[in-house]
């Protein structure tokens, strides 16, 4: 961040009276301007015995299997971020949503909320976004070929749940892997 | 928004290729400059059968009663944030967090994540944004003195599980009350 958005005046980073930390000041109008973490919301769904992933057709990670997640826009709740996350990049319709996970990436500065839901009816179909969207068994998830460690942890854990029929809310920490930062620092905002 | 914070230049509202909403994009640098929610995090902290709220010494909503709650930084997760706005605001360490409850202010672009929590010791005093804080009986709750709908509306699911003793994590709405959502665009960020 160099100028300010309000007036155009270069900015600096300085802590202003009674805050704890730097900030990127205005010179001009004293403007303080704030970052903070973006939230992402999404959903592991679940139709017939088998969960559905779609292949991303963007970067970071293109080719890579992943679930419908994806920042939230204002003047949007949660999970109305994550039924336009099913819709945009999977075609799906989802329905019988409930909370299952929160995963924390604070060294890239995103929080995840996951939903566990269902489908309103199986048609799915790739959006823009998407290759391809597929329902896959547990048992042959492509682990290996998912697009974040966020994706794989919240994945594990509701495969691990699954067999008990149980599934309580998820505090999920998640490992700072090689690259992620990097990847999705410079992917930036992915559409959608 | 008037200005792009990376090159100083003049940003517009327009559609870009590929989205499907308005962003402030930079007529020089071409700069897109999404907006998204701020997440809150906080937490309901009861010590011996009683619920820490704290008398806010800062406007919005000055002189009112809240819970320990506070604006997410980068580079921290969201217990954390819940853990210093609670040290910052109560000079209370909180102990035993689990996730409680997920609220949505779509009208005002924010996603509130509340935690309940014990104390590690009882010990608490007011930091520079409290004029006082204190333990309330559930019954003595002064419901007609808390500061935001947000507040009252989780207070009260809370002091509704608790009998049963069991804390099911919600999502809950908020309602837009009048003139809440100014006073927190007034407001703008509350430091801590």
């Amino acid at each position: 961040m160099n100028y300010c958005n309000q007036c155009g005046g270069p900015v600096q980073l300085r802590q202003p009276a009674g805050d704890d930390r730097p900030r990127h000041v205005c010179n001009r109008c004293g403007a303080i301007h704030y970052q903070n973490p973006k939230l992402v919301a999404g959903a592991i769904v679940e139709w017939d015995g088998k969960l559905l992933l779609c292949r991303r057709a963007i970067e970071p990670r293109y080719g890579t299997w992943t679930i419908p997640a994806g920042y939230m826009e204002n003047g949007e709740t949660v999970a109305e971020c994550a039924r336009r996350e099913a819709r945009e990049e999977a075609g799906a319709d989802l329905a019988a949503m409930a909370p299952y996970a929160l995963l924390d990436l604070p060294f890239i500065g995103q929080v995840y909320f996951i939903f566990r839901a269902g489908l309103a009816a199986p048609d799915v179909q790739p959006g823009a976004e998407s290759l391809e969207v597929r329902f896959f068994d547990p048992a042959e998830i492509p682990w290996s070929e998912l697009s974040f460690a966020v994706v794989r942890q919240v994945l594990r854990s509701y495969c691990a749940d699954r067999p008990h029929g149980i599934y309580p809310f998820r505090q999920l920490a998640v490992p700072h892997e090689e690259g992620e930062g990097q990847d999705w620092q410079c992917g930036g905002h992915p559409a959608g």
